[in-house]
């Protein structure tokens, strides 16, 4: 007979395992099946998705590891730290990074472990719905669950003629496991990924350009942002074009040529040795067999949810990057969680209107809510507030007295409706933002809330402030 | 005749430029009086007080730059990062560190023209009330105002048979000027400025010993936090000796030797090249002539004040170190803020129940609310959720696994308590514990509330799962 489950989530990732773990917490049995590229040396299944594999993390350890030592060579002397010129052992790093990568992909097995979450290896494929429950086939068996949670997750996406081998021309799978640093690196794509790789690269030696088809700059970010961003990208030597439209890529062995038409039309050509191809993800409904039982996907071949991730299957629920909204692991997260307790009969919801984005560059860039450009497209009357970090005593401290928050707040009732912040530290400055607007706080509340001196919150205090022009510090 | 005031503050530390400042922004006619010993070289008075000329800002720059250096001598060989062994040039960490500073003040004096605010050069006193106002002598000319503000802060306390010269034996003064890299450095109080100064020159080199009077590590934070914290910083090199009594201090041009009573009671010396006392601070209100106007102080020297800084006196108010409640920069110009806005006849109020602390050792030491052995001691039934940063991907990535975040929630209602966080960047981290705090927050609120991933703001909402034991991530 097949295995039975009450509970069987389709993938591993950030949405996934989260999903399954709070299912087993309430009570369901529960099973989670995984089948993934980034090989285990046991040729075991390793969870974690794109996020913890080649994503988020691997990613952070090698911005860590890239902005040291870009201090070393370029912020040690002013402070009196003396060492030679700093070299970089390209493998040693990787190294480093991939262990991390180990110690939290192994974790959650142990996470499995503990709250008795079944791990099957094997890709998951629907076979039917049967008066059991749905049918899906893990590997070579059969598993029956009442409950279905499709967690597949997101690829790289491609563009036509330009083969990715993950050595020349990357993915972000290859862009996290180069293994010298190339002396030109071109990226296709001024995203997250184009700005996080194209920052480690460049502060460890590579010239980097990056193209973008878009003409504007960061287009979904607060535009006070983007253009402070790219003035600051560009002055630590990042290359930008944009509005280019991308022609012939020739691929030799040891480098690429890019033809690109700038945005004046003119014929351009890029000589790198390396090409990052960074230009979206697309959702990994491949080989889900959705055909077979009639899930409903939509014309982005995402599977199509409510915003209660509901497909229109009984029993069939969608969460992560498979379906609508930001790709983003902590969004995937929440709808794990969410879904999880709504098919054990509580209240789940998903706020999706606080939940924050983060570039993980240098100064970092977040923001949770509206943009001045939606607020003012949709009419909304709003006030707001700008404090620099110049004026920040701790900024100075670390030496990164770049960047700024910005406050926006409803003009009649003062309700904070975006908080946009650049500058050191803005992904962890940002939590107290999505807080106070969970809590459908005022600028006035924030502003009278005290904040410990010195610490660059003291930034967004004063963004607050700002809202009602009253600012202390500035 | 002399100048009049609506409000003269006297001091121009964090509580008085604060206070001058948003007097000022309300309308009133209004001037700061400052004279202080960090010389300027015009022989003007430097604003910022203690906290910018010789606390807070200047003890950051220093643990910015020794933290670079540790991380250069012990983490970069294992992320890859080649430099030699680095040297540190401590007049150039000094003189970066006294333009962070002269940056800083001078920047106060901006804001003071900005916004209206007259600064006086001199020492304040009171000399009599008349019908015109209050007359304080500030240097050589006496001015009137309706309103006085009292934020004359503190210095450090010295013990007696221990003269401070600040080269040898330092305060919080010299110890931020030491000008090269003590061999062996003894400290007596193993408070915050101890701990941050040990720290400092511990990284550089220094062998660091610290003497406590208190039998206990760190008294005043949630024993959790402190067995942890000295765990660590014992592991980092720091040698402690607690429950100690102070025998006689003998000092030659070169050294210094300590004898002390260990907590056996046995007779112990430490030879030292130089000492740092850091054992407290007292009010300033000598040279105030408070008896001249009546002004009452309470048996600890402090200027006795009700909640609101209100003196015995109409008209007086005291806020900052000079008055009751912890001696900390934030706390002080919120109670300036407050002061301010109740001359305005508006409701100014703070909330001394969510005032956060913060050690800025490495890791980091930050908290807000009740610890668990108040809650003990005041009988009240609680929660609490433990989560340490070891599982957390960005701590991870930034080679900082160590510490934990606690959350004390009410056991009836769930209403948060108190949130106690070791680890890296705590004292950015607590603002979101603060925020939830100001706005009655529960355990729930917060572990429902989307978290950006990876940042360490992670470890907050995972203690606050754990209050309900239901950590996804642990």
């Amino acid at each position: 007979m097949s295995k039975q489950f009450d509970v069987l989530v389709v993938g591993g990732g950030p949405g996934g395992y989260v999903a399954a773990i709070r299912a087993a917490q309430l009570g369901f049995k529960t099973a989670c099946c995984e089948s993934n590229p980034y090989a285990d040396p046991k040729g075991e299944p390793r969870l974690g998705g794109t996020c913890l594999n080649v994503g988020c993390i691997p990613s952070k350890a090698l911005l860590h590891t890239s902005h040291l030592f870009e201090e070393a060579g370029h912020s040690f002397a002013a402070q009196g730290i003396n060492v030679g010129t700093p070299k970089i052992d390209v493998s040693k790093m990787m190294a480093r990074k991939s262990s991390i990568v180990d110690q939290l992909t192994g974790g959650i097995k142990g996470l499995f472990k503990k709250n008795k979450v079944t791990l099957l290896n094997g890709h998951g494929s629907f076979v039917a719905k049967t008066p059991e429950g749905w049918q899906v086939k893990v590997g070579e068996e059969v598993v029956v669950a009442q409950q279905v949670i499709v967690a597949t997750g997101s690829t790289a996406r491609h563009l036509p003629g330009i083969p990715v081998d993950n050595k020349v021309v990357c993915d972000n799978v290859g862009a996290l496991d180069i293994d010298s640093v190339p002396k030109k690196l071109a990226i296709i794509g001024a995203g997250v990924i184009g700005l996080e790789m194209g920052s480690v690269w460049r502060r460890l030696g590579s010239e980097v350009t990056i193209l973008e088809a878009m003409p504007d700059f960061l287009a979904a970010a607060d535009q006070d942002v983007a253009k402070e961003a790219q003035k600051l990208f560009a002055k630590q030597g990042l290359k930008f074009e944009l509005g280019v439209t991308i022609g012939e890529v020739k691929i030799a062995k040891k480098g690429v040529s890019i033809a690109y038409k700038d945005k004046s039309g003119a014929d351009q050509k890029l000589d790198a040795d390396r090409l990052i191809v960074s230009v979206g993800r697309v959702p990994n409904t491949d080989g889900l067999n959705a055909e077979a039982v009639g899930l409903k996907l939509n014309e982005r071949s995402q599977i199509e949810v409510d915003d209660h991730c509901r497909t229109n299957l009984p029993g069939v629920w969608a969460v992560g990057d498979v379906v609508r909204g930001p790709m983003l692991a902590h969004k995937a997260m929440e709808e794990g969680v969410m879904v999880a307790e709504l098919i054990a009969g509580q209240a789940g919801h998903c706020n999706f209107d606080t939940v924050p984005w983060v570039i993980y560059t240098s100064p970092e860039i977040a923001w949770v809510g509206k943009t001045e450009q939606q607020l003012k497209a949709e009419g909304v009357a709003y006030k707001a507030g700008k404090i620099p970090f110049l004026a920040n005593g701790r900024a100075l401290g670390m030496g990164e007295p770049s960047g700024f928050v910005k406050m926006l707040a409803d003009a009649n009732t003062d309700r904070i409706l975006g908080v946009h912040i650049i500058g050191a530290n803005a992904s962890e400055l940002i939590a107290e933002a999505v807080v106070a607007m969970e809590f459908a706080g005022s600028s006035e509340d924030l502003a009278r809330i005290c904040h410990a001196h010195p610490t660059l919150s003291e930034v967004v205090h004063e963004a607050a402030l700002a809202v009602d022009k009253r600012p202390l510090h500035f």
